[in-house]
């Protein structure tokens, strides 16, 4: 499994990403979900990816090798909005399924990548989007400022209460990152490290990118605040009268 | 959907329900998922049922008219431990799978009952059990004191920070409503009314039933306290500092 966040802001743009990926519960690694496409006063895009490893690797490499040819064809480098990206990203993640899902077909494990992808390019505001297995989209929008892929249920109720457009990029940090606490807790298959981008609008750069592992101080000391911050809320709540 | 949980506490059991039936989002109903068996002084089982409500309301209903029948064959009343209870739950829903699995083959909806089953027998302690679909079942027990079934993820983080078997059964149903609270904003198939019985150990009778309907004062309250208490908390965790 996976878990995977964006969150589109006023101010910009928070995402995140754990790192498990497994193949059995005897099976599993660490691998970096998150991708950046970074030139500083152009354009920031960040991926991040969920599904079948060899799929999300196999999408992300034909996007950089498509980037370094200078044939003419659009590609990330090239591309003048945030849909065209996402319209790029899918058709590499639409070739790759027409290599591969004929192979897969007989197996267990079927071609499912899928990617939230959120940035900024010049001359438009940051934008968000999440992109299905089938390679189809969704943009976040103000009603629903945010995306999730993977196991996304455990966060949920915490981002529900907390989060409006109008939230800082720090009180959106926290809210993520208190999401991911409640997602491992309840998932084995979600874990540490967590890559994180807090991403400024119109800053056209990552000045804020961190990623989490086992034991970061912070990370620890904010599970054990919010852990302990919401047993006393519930302590305080009233009694039901029989 | 569905979301039931029972809790297996050192004071005794609390098990609730929620009333939602649906076949797909323009054919809903109300329909209560608690069916108790009780006497006093003797007996009681709560059951919780999950899952296709023909499949679901068929087994209680065998339960029911085998209970009738004093033909020595075992049944509910006559049953001398909570494990011999839950095989009766299981048997019956064998028999109703027996009967119409081969006729729901060909459409999309399968038989998929199952059932949480707590309660206590004279004689024995309060003891709580899953049936799965397929009619084996698992028991709670100090490590795992609570059982869910349905739309279980949720409400599961708050149940994971505050529960255990030393709680008592004014905390614990507190638990299971804040639990419901978040499970309903999340998914629209799992409704009110919340039918909640909070059993104490050794009673042997139910002396606590309450019916949560849409608007009841006190859920109400606890929602918008519980709600203000975890934003207030979330407010206080500690900014990264980047």
């Amino acid at each position: 499994m996976t878990y995977c966040v964006g969150i589109l802001l006023k101010d910009g743009i928070v995402l995140a990403s754990d790192s498990r990926t497994h193949a059995g519960v005897d099976n599993f690694a660490k691998f970096c979900k998150m991708t950046v496409f970074e030139r500083a006063g152009d354009r920031v895009l960040v991926l991040l990816s969920s599904g079948n490893l060899a799929g999300t690797q196999a999408v992300i490499n034909v996007l950089k090798q498509r980037s370094e040819v200078t044939s003419g064809a659009p590609n990330i480098w090239t591309a003048r909005t945030m849909f065209d990206v996402v319209m790029l990203v899918s058709d590499a993640m639409r070739d790759i399924e027409r290599r591969d899902a004929p192979f897969l077909e007989s197996g267990p494990v079927s071609f499912n990548a899928s990617f939230i992808v959120g940035g900024q390019l010049k001359g438009e505001p940051p934008r968000l989007f999440r992109i299905y297995a089938e390679g189809n989209f969704i943009e976040a929008g103000d009603e629903t400022p945010f995306l999730q892929t993977g196991e996304a249920k455990y966060g949920k109720p915490i981002i529900d209460r907390v989060l409006a457009p109008a939230t800082t990029l720090a009180d959106a940090t926290k809210c993520v990152l208190v999401s991911f606490d409640s997602t491992m807790r309840s998932n084995l298959s979600v874990g540490m490290p967590i890559d994180l981008v807090c991403y400024e609008r119109d800053s056209l750069e990552v000045r804020k990118r961190r990623r989490f592992n086992e034991g970061d101080a912070y990370f620890t000391a904010l599970s054990a605040d919010w852990s302990e911050g919401v047993r006393k809320v519930f302590q305080e709540l009233p009694d039901l009268q029989w």
